[in-house]
C-alpha cells in the first residue's frame, strides 16, 4: 500500500509499504479520509518523543471495512485503544487508561496510508449519505465535545453560559461547535491570525475577536502555551472555569494567586471517552455540529506539501483531510 | 480598649485605642478569643498590600454581644462582610462578592482587640458549654470545610476517596478534619517539620508523612508555593483533583502538560460561603470535628511575642488563640 512515512524531523515521504495484517479482534480498514492534527505537526517537527521515526502518523480516519462479516461497512475510527478492564475504563474514562494506545504511536502504525488496522470496538458505523471526509472529523470533534461536556458540568449553575475560546484551530472550533450543540448561548473565538479569523467568521459562522477582553465564566485554552494560559487566567471570570485542551508547552503562564483568590477551576482535558466519541459521531450524523464544510481536501500523495504549507501558515482552513485513493 | 496594633513590618504594639462604634446594623462584640492566621503573619511581615499599617489585624474571633436585644449572647464571627445582592452572593458564593470586605482589612479593623464590630448576619450563636476558644476556630475550620466540600464534589465518582494534604498548619488540619467529617476514609498529611508532625500525630490523631509519595485521587496543597504545587501536580493521580488553598507565591510549579494529559482538575479555593461557615460552626458544636484541643492559648498582651515565636518556628501547635481579657 501507499503510506506517508515520517522519517525524521521535517521529512515526510510517500512509500510503498506492506499492507498491515490485522491481529485477532482487529479489522482491516481501507482509509478513505484522514485528517492532519496539530500533534502530527508536532511529531513532524521532531518534538514528540512518543512518536519516533520511522513511523506512519495520522489518527483521524474514516474508511471502509475490508473482509469479515462487516465487509464494505463505512466506519469512523476511534483511534484510542484501551484495555476495557482497569478502573479508568470501567468508570467510562478510557482516555485515562494507563495501558492506552493510539494509532500513530508505537506499537500501532497510523492512518496516513491506504489501510490501517483497529479493534472492532473502536469502530462507529457511518450512515449512508454521510461523506467519509465528514465522518473523519469525529476524532478532532470528539476532543472538543469532551472538553465542552466537562466544561458545562464543571461550571457553577449560578454562572452565565458565556464562553471565550483561545485559538481558532480545529480544536477551538470543535469546542465551539460542541458548546453550541449543548446549548451554550454565547461563544466567541479569539484568534490572532486575520486569515483564519476571516475563515471562521465567513465559512463557519463563528463570532470571532483578535484578542481576549473582559471576563468570561468559561474560558477554553485550545492552544496551551504559557502566553495563552496567562491570557486565560487573566480573562476567566471569578468563580469560572478554565479548560486546558492544548499541549503547547509544559509550564508557566497561570496566575495561581488570582486563581486561588477568585476560585478559578482549571480542568486539564485530553482526548475523549468512548461514549464521547460515539456521541460526537451521532451529532455529526444528525447535523448538530453544522455542515462541517471547513476542511480542505488533498491527496495523500501531496501530504508532504500539506505539512509544509501548514508550517508556513499558508492554510486558512482549520483542517486538512488527506485522501489515500485518488 | 486594648488592641494589638500592626505598625509596620515586624512591629506589633499593644495600645490603648478608642472603643469602636458599631454602624447601623452592626453589633459590638466583646472579643473573648481570636486566632492568629497565616495571613496575619503575612501582613506582619509587611507582605500584604491589602493590609497597610497602622491596622488592627485578626479575623478569627468569638465573643459576646454587647448591648441591643441579644446582649450577652455568645457568638462566633464570620469575618467576611458581603453585599448580599450581587450574582455571587445570590448564588451562595459570598466569598466571590466583588464588594467583599473582611475584618482586619481597611475599612474594617480586626479583632486583635477587646472589641470589634460586625453585622448581625455575620454572627452564629454558640450553644452553652462550647468554649469560645473552640468557637473561634470556626473561621479557619470553615476554610478547610469549604475546600473539602468542593473537593469531594469535584472528584469523579469512579475514584477512591483517598486524600493527601500538603502542609500540617491549621488549614491543612482543618481540611483533614472536614474531609473526615464528610466521610473520606483515608487521609494523610505531609508535613516536613518533625515537631509539627509529632504534634499532629500524637495530639490530633492524624496520619502523617514527611514527604509525598505515590499517587492520590485528591491532593490538597495547603501551603501554596511553587515547590508544593510541583509536588502536588506530580502526586495527584490521573483524573484526580488538586485543591489549592494556600497563597504562598503567585506563579510556577504546576506541571501543566501532565495535568492536561492526565486530566487533573485544579480548584482554586478561598475562604467559604456563609452556609459553609454556619455548617462548620454546627459541626464544631456537634463534636464532628473532634475535640479541637490543638490550640495554644496566650494573652493578647503577649501577642507580639506570639508572632515572633511563630516566625521562629517555635510553635508546634497549628494555632495560637489570643485572649484579650486576662
Amino acid at each position: 500500500m501507499k503510506a506517508l512515512v515520517y522519517e525524521g524531523a521535517r521529512s515526510m515521504v510517500l512509500r510503498d509499504v506492506p499492507n498491515p495484517s490485522p491481529s485477532l479482534g482487529d479489522h482491516l480498514i481501507r482509509v478513505e479520509a484522514v485528517g492532519i492534527c496539530g500533534s502530527d505537526m508536532h511529531a513532524y517537527l521532531g518534538h514528540d518523543e512518543r512518536r519516533p521515526a520511522p513511523l506512519i502518523l495520522g489518527h483521524e480516519a474514516a474508511g471502509v471495512i475490508v473482509g469479515g462479516p462487516r465487509d464494505g461497512d463505512c466506519v469512523t475510527v476511534n483511534p484510542l485503544v484501551t484495555c476495557g478492564t482497569c478502573a479508568a475504563c470501567t468508570a467510562g474514562r478510557e482516555n485515562l487508561c494507563p495501558d492506552r494506545q493510539i494509532i500513530s504511536m508505537p506499537p500501532r502504525e497510523g492512518a496516513f496510508a491506504q489501510f490501517v488496522t483497529i479493534p472492532e470496538r473502536n469502530l462507529v458505523g457511518v450512515p449512508e449519505g454521510v461523506p467519509l471526509r465528514m465522518a473523519a472529523l469525529a476524532e478532532p470533534l470528539a476532543v472538543g465535545w469532551h472538553a465542552a461536556r466537562l466544561a458545562l458540568a464543571t461550571l457553577h449553575p449560578g454562572m452565565e453560559r458565556r464562553a471565550l475560546i483561545l485559538g481558532g484551530g480545529a480544536i477551538g472550533l470543535a469546542t465551539s461547535l460542541s458548546l453550541e450543540a449543548m446549548g451554550c448561548p454565547q461563544i466567541t473565538i479569539s484568534e490572532p491570525a486575520a486569515s483564519r479569523r476571516a475563515y471562521l467568521q465567513d465559512r463557519c459562522g463563528q463570532h470571532v475577536t483578535n484578542a481576549p477582553t473582559g471576563h468570561w465564566p468559561l474560558l477554553v485554552d485550545a492552544v496551551g502555551y504559557a502566553t495563552t494560559r496567562s491570557a486565560a487566567s487573566a480573562h476567566v471570570a471569578p468563580g469560572g472555569v478554565l479548560m486546558h485542551v492544548g499541549l503547547g508547552d509544559n509550564e508557566g503562564g497561570l496566575d495561581v494567586r488570582r486563581m486561588t483568590l477568585q476560585e478559578i477551576t482549571f480542568v486539564g482535558t485530553y482526548a475523549y471517552s468512548a461514549q464521547d466519541f460515539r456521541d460526537t459521531a451521532q451529532a455529526i450524523f444528525d447535523g448538530r455540529l453544522g455542515p462541517l464544510d471547513w476542511t480542505e481536501t488533498r491527496a495523500l500523495e501531496e501530504g508532504a506539501d500539506a505539512f509544509a504549507d501548514l508550517l508556513a501558515h499558508k492554510v486558512a482552513a482549520p483542517k486538512i483531510v488527506l485522501t489515500p485513493w485518488n
